[in-house]
C-alpha cells in the first residue's frame, strides 16, 4: 500500500473503529452534527452552499461518464414550481456495464480497508457539502430546509457509514491466509490456503424520489467495501442530489488513483425508464431498491439468481390504548405525520382507536375526543406558517394531492367516514408558490378497510374504530402480515396489555416504537440503533443495516497449496 | 431456562467455542474421529450397527409424522443388486407444512443457544450411531464402506457443525438489549431497545442421491439454530440416512420438550416428485439444494422472494503444465478420479496437458506419457480389488453406466480421441453382485469440446491436448465461468507460471488447489478450513459455510420505548 492510501487508512480509522463499536452495542453515535446551525459550521458554508446550488440552474451537470449519448433533465421544485433546468449526461446502459465490469478488475484487487476508507473520505466529502445538498434534496423532493439538511444529510451518511461497518466486519471476519495441518495415514499434511475476497458483480442502486440519499448510501458503501461498481439510477424526478453523490465518489476515486467509473449515474426518463436493461445484463449481480411497492413487489417476482434488496412502504399503523396525557400522545403523532407532509416511509397512516374511547391520565376520553385531539394538533403545527413550513415542508409531486382528491371522493360514498380536518394547504413564508397539503383527518370503522389498508402517499391520517383495544392491535399487526409495514406505534399505560401485544407484532415481522413522544420524532429511525425494515413482511424483503446486507455482496475463493518444507 | 436444558447448553459449550475457533483461524479440527477403526470405537460398535441396519431390511421405517397417506420406497443396493424393502412414512404435504408452521412458532421462543445445543446434541447422536449410517449411507449410494463411514459420517457433521458456529456467531452478532440516549432540542432522549431474532420460515432440504449427509447436515443446522423448522427431502433413491437422521432429530427434540415437527421427512418418488409442492407454499421461505445442475438450474432460474442455497455440479479441471515426478502427480489424480467412481462433486474430470509435454523432474514428458502414467495409476487400483473396494465403492445408478456407454459411441466418431483405458468393472470381493466400473481415460483435443466440457456423471478422465500450459489454464478457466467448477487443481513447478494462473481461477470464481500429492485425497474438502463452492460460477451459488450461508436465515424485529425514569 503506497503512503497516500496508508494515510487515508489511518486517517478514517477511529471513525471506522467506532462505527463498529455503535454497530455492536446499538448505543447513539455520529461523527457528523445534524444541525445546519452556523454555531457549528460557521457562517460561511451555508451561503456557499446555497449559491453552489443555484449555479446549477439551467445548466448542463458535467460528468465525465462513458457512452454518452444524450442529456436530460426534467425536475421541477416544489416550493417554486419552476424547472431546474439541469441536464445530465444520459449514457449508454451498454456502456455504463461494460465501464463498470472493467472498473471492478482494479477495484476488486483494492484491499477492504482502503475501499472502505475510501468510502469513509466520500462520506466526508459528502457533509462537507451537505448545505449545497440540502438545498438540492428540497428543491427536488419537497424536504424542508432542515429536514433535507438533517434526514438527507448526516442521518443518510450515517446510514451509510452503518453498511460500511458491518462490511467491514464481515470481510475481516475471513482469514487472508491459514495454515492447515493434520495426519493422513502416515503423511502429516500441511496446507497453506489463501482465501481472496471477490465482489459478486456490479451493483444497480435504484434510487426513490422522495429520500433519495438515505437508502442509497447503505447500498453503494456496502457494494463499493465489497468491491462491488455501483451504477446509481437516480428517480428521473429527483436526479440532483444523486449527481452530487456520484460527482463526489468520482472525483474521490480519481484523485487516489482509482478508476471513476467504479460509481457512474445512470439517467433515464418517466417515459423511458432504463433499469430493466440493467436488471437483465448478467454483469449485474446486486440490485437495491427503494421505491413503490408496485415496482418493488414486480421486482420481487421477477429477478432470480441475483441479490435483491428492497425497502418499499407498507401501511404504518397506530393502536392507541390508553394514554397518560392525549394532548402529548396526540401532538406526538401529529408531528409525526406532519413531518415532510406524510411522504416517508415511516409516517404513520391508520390510527385505530377502541370505539369505546380509552383510559387518560385525566379521566375517560371518547374515540371522537381522540380525533378531536389530533385534529387540534395538527391544527396547531399548520396554523403557523414557519412551523408548518419546518415541519411539513412541500408535496413532491401532483400525484400526492391527486391521491388526497381521489380519497374525497371515495370517503363521500362511505356513510361510516367522516372527515374531522380537511387537507388545505398552508402558505410558504419563503416560497409563495410551493405545492403545499397540511393532513386530511378521517373518521372511519371497518367498512372504509379498503381505504385505511392500503397506502396512501400524501397526507391522510385514519383514525379507525376498533372493537376493543386487543382487536386493534389484531387489525394492525394483520394489516403489517398483509400490506407490510415500516413502522408501529402503540399507545398503552397498562403493562399487561403491551406485554401481549408485543407477541403479535413480533409475530407479524413488525418494528414497534411504543409510547414514544416528546422532541424525538417518533419516526426517527436511528443509524446503528434502529434495524430499519425487518424483511418478513411485504414493506421490503432487506435490512438496513445487518449482516445480512453485507454478506452475500462477497465470495470467497480460495486455492490451498502444500506448505514449504 | 430449565435445569436440563442449561445443562444441554453447557455440555456443548465447549464444542461450540472450538468450533467458534476453527471457522475463524481455519485450521484443523474436528470434535469426532473419522476412522471406523475398532482401536478408536471398540469391538462392539461396528457389529451392532451393521445389526441395527440389516433389522431394517424389509421393513416399515416408523416416524411419528402428520398426515401420513401411503407407505413408500425403492432403494436398491449398489453392492447386492437387491431392493432393500424398507418403505417410509408418505405424509401429505400440507400436513407436513402445517405442522411445521406450528412447530415454527414454539421453536422460534427457544432461546437461540439452546436451539445450537440441541443441534450439537443432534450431531454427537448421529456420530453415536455412524457405523449404522456408514451401512446405510453404503447400499443406498454406493460408497465403499470407509469412505461412507468417514466422508457420509464425521466429515458431513463436521460441516453440520461448521455451519452451526456461524450461526452462533451471526445471531451473537445481536445484541438483545440495547439503552439509547441522545439529545433532541431540549429533550434528552433515551430509549430502551428490543431486538428479537425471528426465523424466516419452513426450511426445505433438498438432498442429492449419492452424498446426502454433507450438503443436508449444513442446511439443517443453519436452519433449526435460527429457529426455522427443516422439511427433509430425499432422493427418492436414498432415502434412508436421511430417515435416520430425522428419526435422531425427532427424539432428540422430544426428548427435551420440543415439538419432533421442528424436523419432518417428505418421501416421493421418481415418478411424482413433490418438491415443488413446498417450494411454491408461502410457509416455505428457505430451499436448500444439492443435486444435479438440471434441476439446480430450474430452481435458480424459477424461485423469486425466497432464500435459495443451491450446490450443483461443474467440470472440475486439472491443468499440469511441469511435475517434479510424473507418476506422484498420476497417483493423486487417478487416487481422486477413482474416489467413489468420480460420483463426487470435487471428482476432477477433465486434464489440460500441453500437447508439446511437459517437464517433470526427470526430465521431459510426452503428451501421451502423461495419459499413460494416468492409465498406469489408475490400473494399479483398480488391480487390487480390495485397493478398489475401500476406493471405487460401487456404481449407484445404471445413468452412470449409461453415460460411459453414450460416451463410448460419441468418442468413436471423434477421431481426435483415443481411449487409453476402457472403462471396465472390477469384481468386489465381498459383494459379487455388485455394479463396479473403473475410469475411463480417453486423450482428446478441442474437437472434443463438447465432451469433456460437460459434466459427465460417471467414471472418465479427458486427457486433453492444449496449445501450451497458459492455453490450457485459460481453457480450464473458461470452462469454470461457463458450465462451473466446484474444484480446480493445478501441477506446476514454476512460481512464475502459477502466480500468474493464480489470477484466472480467481476471476472464473474457481476455488484452486496447487500441487497436491500424497495421501490426502487431493478432492478432500476440509470443514471449517474449506470454502466449498465459491458460488460465483455456475456449479452452486452458495458457499458451505460463511456468513452468507446463514445470515439471512433469520431477521430481527425490534421494539422501542422511553427508558423508565
Amino acid at each position: 500500500m503506497n503512503t497516500v492510501l496508508k494515510a487515508l487508512v489511518d486517517k478514517h480509522q477511529p471513525t471506522l473503529n467506532a462505527a463498529l463499536r455503535a454497530v455492536q452495542t446499538r448505543a447513539s453515535w455520529s461523527p457528523y452534527k445534524d444541525s445546519p446551525s452556523t454555531k457549528i459550521h460557521g457562517p460561511d458554508k451555508p451561503v456557499q452552499g446555497k449559491a453552489a446550488f443555484e449555479a446549477r440552474l439551467g445548466q448542463r451537470y458535467i460528468l465525465d461518464q462513458p457512452g454518452i449519448v444524450s442529456w436530460a433533465g426534467a425536475e421541477t421544485s416544489p416550493y417554486t414550481g419552476q424547472a431546474l433546468g439541469i441536464t445530465y449526461p444520459v449514457s449508454d446502459p451498454k456502456a455504463l456495464i461494460a465501464a463498470g465490469a472493467a472498473a471492478l478488475q482494479s477495484w476488486r484487487k483494492v484491499s477492504p480497508d482502503v475501499r472502505v476508507a475510501l468510502c469513509l473520505e466520500i462520506a466526508q466529502r459528502l457533509y462537507d457539502r451537505n448545505f449545497e445538498m440540502a438545498h438540492a434534496v428540497m428543491h427536488v423532493t419537497g424536504q424542508s430546509y432542515v429536514q433535507a439538511f438533517s434526514g438527507s444529510g448526516p442521518n443518510a451518511l450515517d446510514r451509510g457509514v452503518e453498511a460500511l461497518a458491518y462490511a467491514a466486519k464481515a470481510m475481516a471476519d475471513i482469514q487472508p491466509t491459514a495454515t492447515w495441518q493434520r495426519p493422513f495415514g502416515k503423511d502429516n499434511v500441511s496446507l497453506e490456503k489463501t482465501y481472496t475476497l471477490m465482489p459478486r458483480g456490479l451493483g444497480l442502486v435504484i434510487c426513490c424520489a422522495s429520500f433519495p440519499t438515505w437508502n442509497a448510501y447503505p447500498a453503494i458503501f456496502a457494494n463499493l467495501a465489497t468491491g462491488n461498481p455501483s451504477i446509481v439510477k437516480p428517480h428521473p424526478i429527483a436526479i440532483l442530489p444523486m449527481a452530487i453523490v456520484v460527482e463526489v465518489c468520482q472525483q474521490t476515486l480519481t484523485e487516489y488513483g482509482f478508476d471513476p467509473n467504479v460509481v457512474t449515474l445512470a439517467i433515464d426518463t418517466l417515459k423511458e425508464p432504463v433499469a430493466q436493461k440493467f436488471i437483465d445484463d448478467p454483469a449485474v449481480q446486486i440490485i437495491d431498491f427503494t421505491g413503490s411497492p408496485r415496482y418493488g413487489g414486480h421486482l420481487e417476482r421477477t429477478i432470480t439468481g441475483k441479490l435483491l434488496f428492497t425497502e418499499t412502504a407498507g401501511v404504518n399503523s397506530v393502536v392507541i390504548e390508553s394514554v397518560a396525557d392525549l394532548k402529548t400522545t396526540a401532538t406526538a403523532l401529529a408531528r409525526s405525520t406532519s413531518l415532510f407532509s406524510a411522504q416517508m416511509c415511516t409516517s404513520p397512516q391508520t390510527i385505530f382507536v377502541p370505539k369505546g374511547g380509552i383510559k387518560t391520565g385525566s379521566g375517560h376520553a371518547s374515540f371522537d375526543d381522540v380525533a378531536q385531539a389530533l385534529k387540534a394538533a395538527v391544527d396547531k403545527i399548520a396554523a403557523d406558517p414557519v412551523v408548518a413550513a419546518g415541519i411539513m415542508g412541500a408535496i413532491q409531486g401532483q400525484v400526492s394531492l391527486d391521491v388526497i382528491d381521489r380519497l374525497r371522493a371515495a370517503l363521500a360514498s362511505k356513510p361510516a367516514a367522516k372527515t374531522v380536518r380537511d387537507a388545505t394547504p398552508y402558505a410558504h413564508p419563503d416560497f409563495p408558490k410551493a405545492r403545499t397539503l397540511t393532513p386530511l383527518i378521517v373518521t372511519a370503522d371497518q367498512t372504509c378497510a379498503d381505504l385505511y389498508a392500503e397506502e396512501q402517499f400524501g397526507p391522510v391520517l385514519f383514525v379507525v374504530a376498533a372493537e376493543n383495544a386487543d382487536a386493534a392491535v389484531k387489525e394492525a399487526t394483520d394489516l403489517a402480515a398483509k400490506h407490510g409495514a415500516i413502522s408501529s406505534y402503540l399507545y398503552s399505560t397498562n403493562e399487561p396489555f403491551i406485554d401481549r401485544s408485543v407477541e403479535a407484532y413480533e409475530a407479524a415481522g413488525a418494528n414497534l416504537s411504543i409510547n414514544l413522544h416528546g422532541a424525538m420524532w417518533i419516526n426517527f429511525a436511528a443509524a446503528y440503533s434502529d434495524y430499519h425494515v425487518t424483511g418478513l413482511n411485504p414493506a421490503g424483503n432487506a435490512c438496513l443495516t445487518d449482516l445480512a446486507f453485507v454478506a452475500a455482496r462477497f465470495r470467497i475463493v480460495q486455492r490451498r497449496q502444500p506448505s514449504a518444507v
